[in-house]
């Protein structure tokens, strides 16, 4: 049996992400394609790398019949989401969310890191965080999955377990992210121009103002039961797809590292190297995997757990899909299971 | 029902895409890898992104029982690729060979570019010529195919139908091509490190001095039935994979698109562009596709033909499972419809 | 003696690219900078890589005090350049143009291949063509020097003394470019994204529609006496600096390379390199010089002239400075002679 | 007064930059260039952007009368650095040494980070650590100079005025660096490929096992008068020059910023941003420039230091040549002022 997708925001990265997904998924298929902007265009216009597909024509939200959709991917602007969710969307649709908007539970610290009281207070409520690992039977039932942020999802992978098992020092965690620029999306700004960002690297939005930090502290502070506040810096690094988190804990590295290896042991997507081994954005381009390594340090008491994936499938569009099969009855890992592009 | 493959030379570039590519095919199940060097290792020790896949120790060639493999995928270095089909494996076994070596029908020919006798004459007659869209009968039937060079395949997508429509000049065809560094394999040069190839172009094996051009001769010869020679100039571009053909022809503009609009319109893995678009190789990374685009120019009599695709893909691993998939009687397109990968 | 010098749109690429050289110039010093929608801003803040220099805050143009400037380089967009010139600066001042406004002697050329009428007729009459090698003492004497394309540049230090010598035909050329990105300018455009950009090539303005051939018709036609058409098409390659012109003529390869080492023998720019050898946008990058490389075919009488050059410097920003040190009396070389940056 | 410098080890990179600052330096000619194994080729062939430079024909270090020489500089591997300098070097020469051979005053910190005994003890002791802002004076006297480990230079540019002025945490210092591919060396190694290294990011000698560790140490240990340990892991990431050094401290923040900001009030090569401004290695390239940022964190008392420089200028060649600069009685800067290349 084959489902009826739509997708909100097709001309964007996560969009065309979730087209190529979808494309060699055998359950499902494309039903309707919104883009406002580029509403009357084809597909093969907007991403010619897509252009041997046989797709609907981009139109606007409002053209789409939704009683014919099994499930709808938003993967809108932030903002744009929760006003199209709340007003357009039939209350009974399943929709998988790639927005911030319903990442956070509690409004007030929607509105502390994004600076607008929230459209949709009510449906605040009932989304469930879509990281798929640690909210899979909620996901299975809900009707409203809200995406996570790339980063916050590669933190997450890298702390979660940790947390939980009480192996590390929860007041001395630092976050030191290499970030892939088709994270910023296709937007047109002066620093993503291949002139300016190939060939070097910088940080950007230093000392706690990423607005990923929101998730941390919800999802942290809810494992741990007490308030869990981390540094988290992320740079901007000249690859295209790829988060590497480096996360500096203290804490026994032994320990952590079988902790991490208990956790993911049974999980398909999840990788945790052998102790001492590292992972490399290279060796996930393209997939849903995440790779996990852990690493002692000279210092007594220290530990160096790294995280790779790409934010683009796993860290975005892969979550989504394998969210979207958990809600519609599928395998999870159903369409998922392309190996990464390397080199 | 699965089909049981070897892959001979699993530790260099088109080995691994085969893996890939099998990875999540349907009716393929890899039995052996090769890796003389690496024999005793675990592919995820050699290439990490593949260890989520579940994979034969890497062993020696001899170590593999071959009675028990439907086909075997040679990714071996050339000459070492006659030498081992010639005296190691079953004379019966199906075998895709990724090397230069059964190229070449002609020995002198082959003796002229590679500068050794060959070592297998008998097999060099038996080979069938790999550019499966256009010897794709002779591929259903055969023992033993010969996977053409990844710039000569780009070339002959762009001339085929042009030559074989007698709608161009044959005695003034310049093929420049930009071909993307996974060509030049896993090979420690100092021309290939991050530090001299980022960053930079230039022109390699000019002047008529490139391998390819005894396949460009052979097949451009044997569709117009006369000596056909074309000049073609590779240049080294800071892509990781994909090959951009641009093609100078004389000849009517509007019919050489007609030309190969209509040859290639039932083709799964061809896309002909509209008259006066462009391909490029970001469009066809990671996927078995190719694009072609033609435009004329300001002088009369004269077009642009350019052809784009993945040389680990199309241009090669990819070419050789389309080719293993009607040996084996599969459909011609399975596993292989992946889309490609952008950004 | 220190020569007082105005640079108008400072905040695009190649005024940045004025200012890195003119930084370490012996005789010359930066009065004034202009950028309107940056004016009342410090470089450092539009381009923080020049923050170590003392240089003026940026104005409008109509804030400079021009009595005080001895020369001004226009660094502004195309048809900008040709209002302020007639209509803002002092019909006195020495003023080294690099748009595209007074590259073409003939108005109707000017009308066909930018589409509109000339805002500065007599002063397009004015105009010296800034190849400092084939121009040299026109400029030395000249008041407002039209700094060329550089792709116009590329092909041009490739084909001047082979048109001017008689020893290539006329009617086939072709001139297949690889071009860096900067040659784009700071202009915010989805293809110059990092996402999609880096890591493929594609060709643009195919066919004989890039404004850069009204400069080899000018020049080439008056070179040789006759109207001669080229064949030139660019492709845009992930590198931020750098052109390689890969050059197809028919004529004789030995001839052609000892027309060209003739030519140049005394040229401290430009090398040409020993017959056979190919040139190399990494060789030539940051720096003023020009590298010419010949190679035969396999198909007699045919040659493959390729040059190489940084398009931000001998390009365009270099160019200028050389024509401003002629025009100014100062030492050709002065400021120049820094080496190009590798790796 | 022209001084006549040797180059040893001139096919590597640091040589090559040697000779690329060298080529526009006033007061320095290059009178011996060595490389044992190229010896005979000239530097034309080994690095052909240097083409235009009229330079000694490379040399076996024998071949060398160093009578004639006033400054040399090694840029020898490591170890035969030691060796070259203890038994084939006059004891009279100056030396500026760019191995890590002499960075280390203590023989069994040098044994424990080296893994072997010291071929030159008493040099050990003789030698001037070459970090050339906090040793300007010895240097001045010195003969034999040993220029610092690059990453080790980036670290104790944002570190040692906090350290020496006491007002960050000495127990919780980590310094996490994303390091561009040149600082590896002309090395022929898989992971330096362009193929394996572009597009994606990896962390490598992790958990204290870095070698500049021991320059850390050191340094660290005798500004403070106690053992200081610090974390540092390096990661590589796909940019040529280039390292950024993201340190997180504790302490206050403007503090931090006000103490870097006096420090370095007066230096010609050290840029401190404005507060809560950070660097970014674009900004730096093919200078001798570092640029300092200093942000706090929304968790009190925890500060981000972030230093910028490129590792084969300022980290390297660039840092050599201020040395010589003065120990050669010149001006310190000269032949340095060069501004950063961008884009």
């Amino acid at each position: 049996m084959t489902h009826k997708i739509a997708i909100l925001g097709a001309s964007g990265y996560t969009g065309a992400e979730l087209v190529r997904l979808i494309a060699t998924h055998p359950s499902l298929s494309i039903a309707a394609l919104s883009a406002d902007r580029k509403a009357g265009m084809e597909m093969a216009e907007v991403f010619p790398h897509l252009r041997h597909l046989d797709l609907p024509t981009l139109v606007t939200i409002d053209e789409i019949d939704f009683s014919d959709i099994d499930l709808c991917f938003c993967a809108l602007p932030h903002k744009t989401s929760q006003e199209v969710i709340a007003k357009l969307l039939p209350k009974t649709l399943k929709i998988v969310d790639l927005s911030a908007d319903f990442r956070l539970r509690d409004p007030e610290a929607y509105k502390t890191w994004y600076g607008n009281d929230h459209a949709a207070l009510d449906m605040q409520g009932e989304a469930v965080y879509g990281l798929t690992e640690f909210y899979r039977d909620d996901i299975a039932k809900a009707r409203l999955v809200a995406g996570t942020g790339c980063n916050a999802a590669t933190g997450q992978f890298a702390l979660r377990p940790l947390i939980a098992g009480g192996v590390i020092d929860l007041d001395d965690i630092i976050l030191d992210l290499k970030v892939g620029v088709s994270g910023a999306g296709r937007s047109l700004k002066e620093n993503l121009l291949h002139a300016e960002l190939s060939e070097g690297s910088n940080a950007y939005a230093i000392g706690g103002t990423h607005r990923h930090l929101g998730e941390f502290d919800q999802e942290f502070s809810a494992i741990s039961g007490r308030s869990v506040k981390v540094q988290f810096t992320p740079h901007l690094v000249p690859m295209n797809r790829g988060i590497l988190a480096t996360v500096y804990v203290k804490g026994d590295a032994a320990e952590i590292h079988a902790t991490l290896a208990e956790a993911y042991s049974d999980e398909p997507f999840i990788e945790v190297l052998p102790f001492g081994q590292a992972p490399s954005t290279h060796e996930t381009r393209g997939s849903n995997f995440v790779h996990i390594g852990v690493t002692g340090d000279r210092i007594e008491g220290r530990a160096i757990v790294i995280a790779a994936l790409d934010n683009l499938t796993k860290g975005s569009s892969g979550q989504a899909l394998q969210n979207a099969n958990l809600m519609l009855g599928l395998e999870e890992t159903e369409g998922l299971m392309m190996a990464p592009l390397f080199p």
